[in-house]
């Protein structure tokens, strides 16, 4: 090992732009700023962090990190669970754009538990790895993650933005997704719509009826499951659906028995919805399969829009209305971002919006061909 | 990094038990049982082997491996495709046992290519991982593993045995899952009987008619697409069933695209097939899609077996009837094996058979039930 590296392990390593921030007095998003040249801060400060630097002896990661032989050329992935189909064509993404650059990836499943993904991140820089790739299971506790950035080892999160860490995403818009699937249901007729998702357990998302206008408020940090739920939400406010708590059900394990039980519940209320939106694949598979079990039709009896175009959504009668995005992608450009911090690029962390695509097939119809259930 | 660690970066290392072999100018499977004190080789021999184990220095590896503290605790896996669920669920299994351990997994794609297969065992050695689960793509040509050996790093195969390579194995007995699938379609009255699969490019099956008896032989050393082939054949033997070359469809592409049109053409021969065995997940697919596509019956108008229990194959209609097999506990039993490996478990290899479980859906019916295509 060459002993310039950076890594965990402390020695002498070379310094970091966090280094820089901290011996300047600035953020590390200043710093990277500053020493980048890109003219979003005043002089005094760009002068104030470029003096840090020369006390330190910093050079810019970019040709250094480029040439430096003695890295461990490895980085690692911590996604939710590789079973899951998502996060295994994420995982392909990634490994492909790794093995262009030379690399090798880690992969560390955390399960949707955040002291999981702390030991996981805890061990990667251990291993001294070059960089990380994570499905954040927090946005706002991330204080392990900017601990990797302190020790210069880049980070881009995978599905979730962190409002709180200088760090690339690669994210898609979920509130706006959610939105769309929900949006075709109302146009289609129907007004009270169900929704069935999985949620994080650590930061599960309030309903709250808002005084006054009776309509649904949702509360929790920006994820996934909760700006689906806002998307929800939005879209049946903007056409006046009746929204109530009792119609959004979700669990926090991800497995499709669970879903299937709280679809059972949505199909038992006294009044069950006529169209439901299953808001991740999980929920997708537990929804098709509580109806198939009832003896309902798709479309005839409910509608359903689900979330994620996997192969089985088209193998099924009917195929499946649904929301599609595409993880390889979403693993791709995350590598690729992280390949570019590794190289040095030291711009402020940047939020990339993957596209989604509703994609109608035969799951969802007119009310009017919807029989009371 | 410790310098009595072993490791493909040469240098000052711990010799192994190839080492002792080499210069007791015996095979490594004899070493290993003679410094495991197994009672299989001869007193001779054994002293033979001792000897030159002192003249070396040779300590068992168990404990000095289980105490030394510089090891990387990385172990990789060179799968095939993480985008494959079968790969993936693999993955999860490995992941979890090495978690326990304290180790992390480096992923690898081979994408059934030998040349990539060889340069990510390469790669493998140079970041000194201390073990490989491999499903490899050749079973003959297996150097690249055995120099893993040498140089001290365990190997286990995943998914298909080796007769050339002195390493555990775990598999299925896939002439036997293959034949047990056929056999209940020959049960239900079917004789003309298709088989749809993929096959690896370096090593395809040679199919010859047997001058006399007429009967189909298979030719091809022995991996789960030619065993399957040569089960398939067996139970068609058994039965009387008429044997043909036609019958039998294969792509060397593993997309579920290649596989329907290998079905289609399956089902374009002049006299169709009533039933098909589809041999792997992706041709159950295919076979599926393509049978479908053609608006034909399951089973009214076909019949059909696939392999692989995935999530899909019981959300369509019909269910499948499929040859079921555990990934999860084919990765999870692989692991634990590379495991006492590297704990100094210096037993021959072995050949660990997990079970496999036809499950008999709805998608297969008697022949009388079967109308003509």
């Amino acid at each position: 090992m060459a002993s310039t590296k950076t890594g965990a392990q402390g020695g002498r390593r070379r310094p970091t732009v966090a280094d820089v921030a901290r011996e300047a007095g600035v953020s590390v998003a200043t710093a990277g700023r500053a020493l980048g040249d890109y003219g979003r801060v005043g002089d005094a400060l760009r002068d104030q962090v470029r003096a840090a630097a020369a006390r330190l002896d910093y050079s810019p990661n970019g040709v250094a990190r480029s040439m430096r032989s003695g890295g461990t050329r490895t980085i690692g992935f911590v996604g939710v669970d590789i079973s899951n189909p998502y996060f295994a064509t994420a995982m392909r993404g990634i490994c492909d754009v790794a093995r262009k650059e030379g690399y090798e990836a880690i992969l560390a499943n955390s399960d949707d538990r955040l002291d999981i993904e702390r030991a996981a991140v805890k061990v990667l820089l251990e291993k001294q790895i070059e960089g990380i790739v994570v499905a954040p299971n927090a946005v706002i506790d991330v204080g392990h993650l900017q601990r990797a950035q302190e020790l210069g080892v880049p980070v881009v999160l995978l599905d979730r933005h962190s409002g709180v860490l200088d760090a690339d995403s690669v994210v898609i818009d979920n509130e706006a997704a959610a939105r769309e699937a929900v949006s075709h249901l109302l146009r289609l007729g129907h007004r009270r719509i169900g929704m069935l998702l999985c949620v994080d357990p650590s930061e599960s998302p309030e309903l709250l009826r808002r005084a006054g206008t009776g309509r649904l408020e949702v509360h929790g940090a920006a994820r996934p499951s909760i700006d689906r739920i806002r998307g929800y939400v939005a879209a049946m406010d903007q056409y006046g659906a009746p929204t109530a708590a009792e119609l959004i059900r979700y669990t926090v394990v991800g497995e499709a028995a669970h879903l299937e039980r709280e679809a059972e519940a949505l199909l038992d209320l006294p009044e069950p919805p006529t169209a439901v939106f299953a808001a991740d694949n999980v929920a997708t598979q537990g929804l098709f399969t509580a109806v198939r079990g009832r003896g309902l039709g798709i479309p005839d009896d409910i509608s359903m829009v689900g979330f994620d175009d996997l192969d089985w959504t088209t193998l099924v009668d009917p195929p499946l209305t649904v929301v599609a995005q595409s993880p390889m992608d979403m693993g791709r450009i995350a590598a690729e971002r992280l390949f570019a911090r590794i190289k040095g690029d030291d711009s402020p962390g940047e939020r990339i919006i993957l596209p989604t695509e509703l994609i109608v097939r035969s799951s969802a119809a007119g009310r009017d061909a919807v029989h009371t259930v």
